[in-house]
């Protein structure tokens, strides 16, 4: 049976040369960065050049990048570490959109919890924060603005750069959560007007574990954790040097292969979304239908199905989906991301989220084309809702 | 030139078994554990499989164990998390050594700052906390005890099976720090009447960038970051699926030697130690002499010589030692464990820390004879202390 990877914004496999340079620093250049000898000299070489080779694909300075446990780690130390630092003096209002990933969700209603208002801002229904609605958001109180640069569910992109140069205007520290974008679509936190900036490996065809929060230069906010001086004070605890060098590698072939692996899974994208449009009747295509959306993503509703179901079929042919962020995979809930979209429950429950990745091909399209469909119509003909529907 | 690499305690280099068993999760089964297709799948079983394993060697129960992403963050978890459970209704008080590792000596410094109120316990020359003065700091409103298993700088084992004996009749949370002791002696939650514990895989030949907290059942900790479901929610984000696998082999293949390699060790460490006191003047163990001192440890102290100077001969030498914690080093203060076993400044300057491993032989500790004491005479004679002393 063929096997199609299409989930490639939960995760995605690492690159042989990511993996092969993580050898070199497992079993060769093992050493505690922080040791003053050469064994230690040897792995602080490593992370140290690995935080330029990132921090200039961010159009960012080495000394602006902290290296993290991951994505989640990044948002939850901009969120909090703002919070912690202005939210005695300068105010206790966020401002985030109802759509961002848990991570930042979680994280500002754990804040309310402690007296931070939160504002969650609406969307279109293809997803996107409008720019009036952030404006007439935004308080003297406010703090932060924290807007993901492309959603993790149906791929819409946001307007950040406009978010950012009002953020500046105002004097606001403006957080985006690149996880999805980096790699995809140009991250460069000049253009971006960007104060605070979370990445993570494992979504670039890196390790998992690995991520890094790029914090602008004079910006202040608080550590995330305390003991020793490692990312100067504000990550502390022994790097994770194989993470961090392949993380680097991965992201430099990432942005290296972007411009042509964009436009190649373009093609893939629509090829899969026109060809189930025309093979199935009530199907939805959720997210942005034109050039807000991420090159890589798909996701659509099928009327009458549970996705829960879809998926496992999808599964059981050698194809893996998923129904959304895999943070919450198992909850039986629709997605945050689609209800705030205002996208009906019958649609929001039968939902797909197909991702392409740099290792799939247009018979991998075709593979999914021939067997989806079948898999829709066997699943709908089973359906209570279906039949009454097709009676009426 | 022969190579000695003594700061075990500083970091280890990853065992081949582990670096094999990371690289089958990086390159093959490389899914996100919470897809919920096969390729996710076949990442969950590694994690479950891992979390068994490392659970069952601390006599724990799988679901007690949190992957941290090292030793660091889990001491912060469980302080912080501690504090932030029972600080608004129990008390307030913390109880730790003035020998902790600085991830736990920064974190309740943190507290501080927030209105706690932490009791710094002092210890003895040879660095033990007397259980006399941990009775007699206890109050009403202390909420935990934190006290390290076995010392990073000079090896001393803690009496914490004591110290959790009178924490449990008294119903006080006990943290142990175990990122030194465990591999190299028993560590069994149950024995050791213990509710929180951390260690780390990067000490025991695994990958850096993973650990894990031992939460016992019941323990209501607050979690110490928010976002998606994984750890149960007490440590969201995708987890470091090739770092916890790694670390679980490492943990097995540590505790399983551990018997005869601590034997063996211990006899090289005596010679080691006993040959420096031989062969040089005004030389100072640090630690306990006896069985109460890490089998890997020897931490002496050279009159008249500045440790960094020593270290920078060693290395030329080709052999790598510390002063002291790698997550300190590069500072010029001295340790704060040899100022708190009372240790006079002339001692705690020139000390070294040297730690041995399993790739140690007897004909490395024939080396670091040979070389070390000729550097330190060397040294002595360049140093104007020495000369006035010796005219006196």
């Amino acid at each position: 049976m063929r096997k199609v990877y299409l989930d490639h914004s939960a995760t995605t496999p690492v690159r042989r040369e990511v993996a092969e340079k993580m050898w070199t620093y497992l079993t060769d250049k093992w050493g505690n960065p922080s040791s003053i000898h050469g064994v230690g000299r040897e792995a602080k070489k490593g992370i140290e050049k690995a935080r330029e080779k990132i921090a200039a694909l961010l159009g960012a300075e080495a000394r602006e990048i902290v290296f993290t446990g991951g994505g989640t780690e990044a948002d939850n130390h901009a969120i909090i570490g703002t919070a912690a630092a202005l939210g005695g003096r300068k105010g206790r209002h966020i401002i985030t959109s109802s759509i961002e990933h848990h991570a930042v969700l979680d994280t500002c209603e754990y804040l309310e919890k402690d007296g931070f208002e939160v504002t969650y801002l609406p969307v279109t229904r293809e997803g996107v924060v409008r720019i009036e609605d952030l404006k007439s958001a935004l308080r003297k109180d406010t703090i932060l603005v924290s807007i993901m640069h492309a959603n993790n569910e149906v791929g819409t992109i946001q307007p950040v750069e406009d978010i950012g140069r009002i953020c500046k205007e105002r004097g606001i520290l403006f957080h985006i959560d690149a996880v999805q974008s980096f790699g995809k679509i140009p991250v460069d936190v000049q253009d971006l007007n960007v104060d605070l900036l979370s990445i993570s490996a494992h979504k670039i065809y890196g390790p998992k574990g690995i991520g890094c929060l790029y914090i602008r230069r004079g910006v202040k906010i608080d550590n995330f954790a305390h003991g020793g001086a490692q990312e100067r004070g504000r990550r502390p605890g022994t790097e994770n040097v194989a993470g961090i060098v392949g993380f680097a590698k991965a992201a430099e072939l990432a942005v290296a292969e972007m411009e042509t692996e964009a436009a190649r899974q373009e093609k893939l994208r629509d090829k899969l979304i026109k060809g189930l449009q025309e093979r199935l009747e009530d199907v939805e295509l959720n997210g942005h239908p034109g050039h807000l959306r991420l090159c890589n993503n798909v996701n659509m509703s099928f009327k009458y199905v549970e996705g829960e179901s879809l998926l496992l079929s999808l599964d059981m042919s050698g194809v893996a989906a998923s129904s959304g962020s895999a943070c919450s995979s198992g909850s039986l809930d629709p997605s945050h991301v689609l209800t705030a979209m205002g996208l009906p429950l019958e649609y929001a429950l039968g939902s797909v989220r197909m991702t392409l990745g740099r290792d799939n091909t247009e018979e991998d399209v075709d593979y999914v084309l021939d067997v989806l469909p079948d898999i829709v119509k066997r699943l709908r003909n089973m359906s209570p809702f279906y039949k009454t529907q097709a009676m009426v």
